[in-house]
């Protein structure tokens, strides 16, 4: 297929590599050259404004947030220039009332819209184990599928609106978050009780609890190693939010997510916020006087 | 080996059956003699006082909780018949103080104490699936492993003090309940949002939360089904209650313990006591206005 | 004086009223028509559009919050035809953020700008005993101080920049709804052991709880008397909220807000939005099983 | 009437001396003489052994806990040789089933049984100014008025049972507790937004929150002094706990009671359990990172 993709993070740095190893033509553009220009010597085509992305069948953005997703799409009408039959998958963590606003303005220009946010982090998109959530129009969903099929390993398809593929992310999201304080309690409880808190993940992820969250984190709450972040807590604070946002919005008290978002303020205050977002463990045992 | 077991419920019935099966001389006895009736017939040998249980190489004790184990073994001077260098392997999930306790009187008596608390409800028991969690002295564990084997599929050694198995215990049922949790308050925000729950939990447990604890649960979640118990709600209070007892004398703050009791609470006062664990998830969809 | 009054809702027709009393002269615009002629018979000056408010000495506004701030005067360029040297009176309960931007704002423009939000609800204005919580230059404080005499019994000020007097209103409205759902609890706790509630409210209101918060709120919850709501449900939702974000903003975990933040959720869930917010003890009640 | 004093700490030696004053004949008992002693010096009668006290029309114990109680009357059978008749006036912080279990035991043993825990400091105590929460059957109460009227300043009758004025005080100290923590919340809000936090102390305690718990913990808060303890940071656990137990056992969830319980746990982790129990604020403020 003819691609587009912006926003070359790491994230989507790592797509659009997958994108062109699939074979689509892939033009890429992002606000700073340097990743185009390196994707450019993996066979991408290097463009100079974001609109030329916009002139295919189909285009992925990689975008961290709403207020990004506006700032390059919306604020300077670049959208309003897409071709008009142009499906676009939108792959950021957003809010869902921004989600459904995107709907709306969707549909108004005629483009096809898909929310495809991924559960993984740049290291597992990069050895194509990405999980992908899509949610859109089902017949738009299938023609994207050879991208999806390149950018992950599997994908998902949770609903026909695609502020439903958003919700998904975020309760996933916010389920690996309260997976972490969890542990993270668990091991200042154990390490209080001079239990060796190693034998205890090692007990979690051999048995009830072995699964990739608890056997990526556990280990790295154990050695508290967060740097470099893979995801870092202040974003972490930032999907904590979008929980409780679309928890007030839709009348779902959420007092896990309560929780958290008191031990991301803290972990923030105490000069974290730059770290992998599982650092928020540090909360717990700073307050059981283990630090 | 010679030994014998007090405590005839489904998992104590479970487990003498497994030692008779696995070739061991069991001698059992319970407060009532249904159960122990049942295992004659499976070649286990009944006997009529609990200290006759307490003459052999071990014993295995299944009991409910430190009430239970104190009415039984203490308060009627039963513990104190027993054969000097004996190895009592208690499964009962205990506070960590009474275990502390325990020890001490074991030590007084001559006997072995080894703390063998189990994850994993009846019916995984009798299908042989029990995870054992294991703390004692070394040696003496090693001595009572033939038991554990036969017990459970897997033995965890989680340290030299028997109580460190109970905090392991109590560490692992918060984390259970805690996911139990984290998927009812995702499921309540997802049905807000007309998001498939069913979707929902498919994605969970198919990706990062690909474990026994949300495979066994978050199905029960979707389809309300809590009848019969696997594990009754009000024992679930208890258990976590066992935890914020164990932070309060350790000094470990446990936030999320303190939304689970509250959760507890409010399922008991809407006459879910009895019903499985799980139905604590109806406090969230209750909240939400979804029930 | 010469002062403008926008926003003549029960609370700014409340403050007008008082202006014109004292003898200032007072002109006033709102955007529906009512409650301008109620007051021109009153002497006040109606007005046909926003800025004619905006040339005198002072003007005080009373508008909802940020958004209603924005769309009246910020959306269509009113403030920027103010009078330069006007000192504006901004008496909304309005977010940090949104204050620290009116700071820069009217310094651009040369305009004065005092926070003054109160504490009291309309019938309380229209008895003269509003709390006036001012913040700003200390010479416009003073400048305007004949103004704030008229609108309430007493000035507090607590502070230089405007912002500061809206971060107390903020932390004023969530002690007061901290004491509303402490007395919630409380209840729920004395119904469930047959202990009279009225006892226990007369207990507290009578010795260390002998304060207004208490007596006002007390016999509300005691009666259920949640109509007509003089603060609305879920506009202490959105009072709730401004803390969370002022909390997450400036790194101060509050985890009774948190617990706030719910418990309202589950009020809204409920159908209780539009009754006054002390209805959010409703939910501690509904949780013990006792609605 | 000739009244009978046990347990003279700080709290009982003030009772004890009002008594006196009042004109009652006492006969006081204590673990350590030097309290009796001191006594002996105003009036009092010291006796030798607990029993001693309690041959008259009534007596007065003024215990730490549900195990002092137990231990100092019931374990060595000193309340069985109470004289019958004797009314027992118990103002010990006691649980609610250690309550009820003492209703059974007076009934028993033809003695009569008034709760009357009482709301102040030995400070408050020794100036008179203590409020006395009384309950138990009307006749009995009135019997005892003057004892309690020689004790506080004044008496609220709260039920007929005994184990309602227990509630009561329970309830009293949990809504203490939250307004320290609420307060400590703000304050940490405040100093975050460069808000003097003794301005917003004295805007709550000017207006809406003008009662006596403010006006005593906020300067405490304030001042950060903590020392001496009027009342223990752990003891304050040990009442946030009985609230605990008493929301379990009734089916009462009590949110901010969790919140609490956490944030005691965490102060004492920091070595701060005997300070008093205000000191609990210095958790928001370190979770902050304003410590």
């Amino acid at each position: 297929m003819d691609v587009g993709v912006i926003g070359l993070g790491a994230m989507g740095s790592a797509m659009a590599s997958k994108l062109v190893k699939a074979g689509h033509t892939v033009r890429v553009w992002n606000r700073s050259r340097g990743p185009v220009e390196k994707l450019a010597k993996e066979g991408a085509i290097g463009v100079e404004q974001p609109q030329e992305t916009l002139q295919g069948e189909a285009a992925v953005t990689m975008l961290a947030d709403d207020d990004a997703v506006a700032a390059v799409l919306l604020d300077g009408g670049v959208l309003e220039k897409a071709r008009a039959g142009l499906v676009h998958v939108v792959t950021a963590t957003i809010s869902i009332d921004f989600a459904k606003r995107l709907e709306k303005i969707h549909s108004r220009l005629d483009l096809g819209y898909v929310a495809a946010p991924v559960l993984g982090r740049p290291d597992v998109a990069a050895a194509g184990g990405l999980n992908v959530l899509a949610a859109g129009d089902a017949a738009l969903v299938r023609r994207v599928q050879p991208l999806l099929d390149a950018i992950g390993k599997q994908t998902w398809v949770v609903g026909d609106a695609p502020h439903q593929a958003n919700l998904v992310k975020i309760a996933a999201n916010f389920t690996l978050a309260s997976a972490i304080e969890t542990m993270a309690e668990a091991v200042a409880l154990a390490r209080r009780h001079n239990v060796d808190p190693g034998k205890l993940i090692e007990v979690f992820t051999g048995t009830l609890f072995a699964a990739p969250a608890y056997k990526v984190y556990g280990p790295a709450i154990l050695n508290a190693k967060f740097e470099p972040a893979g995801f870092k807590l202040a974003l972490g604070l930032k999907d904590v939010r979008l929980a409780l946002t679309a928890s007030e919005k839709s009348g779902a008290p959420l007092p896990f997510a309560g929780i958290l978002r008191d031990n991301f303020v803290d972990a923030i205050a105490h000069g974290d916020g730059d770290k992998d977002w599982a650092a928020v463990s540090k909360v717990a045992l700073r307050r059981a006087g283990l630090e």
